[in-house]
């Protein structure tokens, strides 16, 4: 397994791989989830290349960019294990060099959800990941289901762009008890981890009434924040039933597929998960 | 000579070039212009495409989009002459289709200028050049230093977003006369076509008085505001002496380069031309 840091190094590196190649864009701090998106990788490219980049243009000032949690060695252990080819970690200065400016806007689907709520977000994540791809020049590239938001952003940025590359969404892992891998669950102290639960289990609640027969969206959404309000520990910042490909609010009935998601803190920790009903 | 028009088929031809890849980006209507950049690429790579596309997104809605020239017919001969492999010719619908909603911004050098004249005008084009490099995967770019400003916004996206491809940029094509050529040039009549050479015989001005050792960059300003207004059929939209990289105007004396242009309305046609002191 080959690191990297520089451009010039990457491009080196990423010469000598075989295609097809796929890239696995992380922030580092890797669980189970990331793993699984670099076993796709492996089962589907012969080359794999892994970034690791704390991106900055994706936090808010008062996020937690400063505090986002590394473990860099630990990182590099799982990865080799994985049988990587390649991982690159940029710092901010090869990623943004003085003078920086450019920048890339998906529009109408980063408007509401978390692009409501983290105003800047995705322009962070749209460009830093057009960067990712022109300079690993991936044949696949792999994002996780978790970040549902994000991968329709990234999906329609590819398409509008002429990205030549093919993006493949991974699904959720969850601990046993349901909790949806993140990063930041790092930051949850005992008793917000156990109410963290509740975010999962009010999805599987709303899949239940799903099941059930129930298609009122606003029904749906009303279970997941009856449930969230209903633990002291948790607050909930959003809950949304909505289109999955354009992320548009769905009002009334549920006729094709829906994206149920949410965004709620667990004390000061702003976790998010979803569900995809009628798959 | 290949001439395809969908994505799907500029990928299946690009697939049968050989690399060194050179794509001129072009609106159509060419001139010597234009064909100088074709030789440039026809010389320096082993397969060329020149893309037509009258790109809607970057004229403001009181351009000059629904009357731009055009001579397909013509186009296609000159380019066939010039020993070009592959043409794109893609419609609207296959560069912005329903639901199309990603744009490229490159902002500090986009502010001055073509910028402050023509707002939107960089996002159109540097969303459509970054969707012709991802679908045409050039190893180099050709453009004209006629727009030195949309050289240097193309410059600055390929280096931020780490294309991975060089910029070409090739020098301005005069007639006879000094006439920069422009595709607009036909919008002038015979009056205004005499007319229109005061943009370079103001440039020559500036470089006779530079050569005299003039390097206060109001004072050039001033010889070519000067002209153009003596000119009665001609209007002065703006005239800059500024850093030929970051486009910021320079006060007080030249030290290094100096990008010199000028926006001149001669009758109604909007007409550009410049000129780099101290290369």
């Amino acid at each position: 397994m080959i690191t990297v840091s520089t451009i010039a190094e990457l491009r080196a590196a990423r010469q000598c791989l075989p295609d097809p190649v796929g890239l696995v864009p992380t922030m580092g701090f890797l669980h189970e989830g990331h793993l699984s998106l670099v076993r796709a990788a492996r089962d589907e490219c012969a080359g794999v290349v892994v970034s690791i980049f704390v991106n900055p243009t994706q936090f808010g000032p008062k996020e937690d960019l400063s505090i986002y949690p590394h473990d860099l060695p630990r990182d590099l252990r799982l990865l080799e294990a994985e049988g990587v080819d390649l991982v690159w970690i940029p710092t901010v200065e090869v990623m943004y060099p003085p003078g920086y400016q450019t920048w890339v806007d998906v529009m109408d689907v980063t408007k509401p959800l978390e692009g409501a709520m983290r105003p800047g977000h995705f322009r962070g994540v749209a460009t830093v990941v057009a960067k990712l791809f022109n300079a690993v020049q991936p044949q696949k590239a792999y994002f996780g289901q978790k970040d549902a938001q994000q991968a329709v952003v990234i999906q329609r940025m590819v398409q509008d762009m002429n990205f030549p590359l093919e993006v493949v969404v991974c699904p959720i892992r969850r601990d046993a008890d349901g909790l949806a891998l993140s990063s930041r669950n790092v930051y949850l102290n005992p008793a917000e981890r156990q109410a963290a639960t509740v975010l999962s289990r009010s999805l599987l609640a709303v899949q239940t009434a799903y099941q059930s027969g129930e298609r009122n969206a606003s029904a749906l959404r009303k279970i997941i924040a009856a449930m969230i309000e209903a633990e002291p520990l948790a607050h909930l910042q959003y809950v949304s039933c909505a289109a999955p490909d354009t992320l548009q609010e769905i009002e009334g009935v549920i006729t094709g597929r829906a994206l149920l998601s949410m965004a709620v803190y667990v004390g000061a920790t702003r976790l998010i998960d979803n569900l995809v009903l009628g798959e």
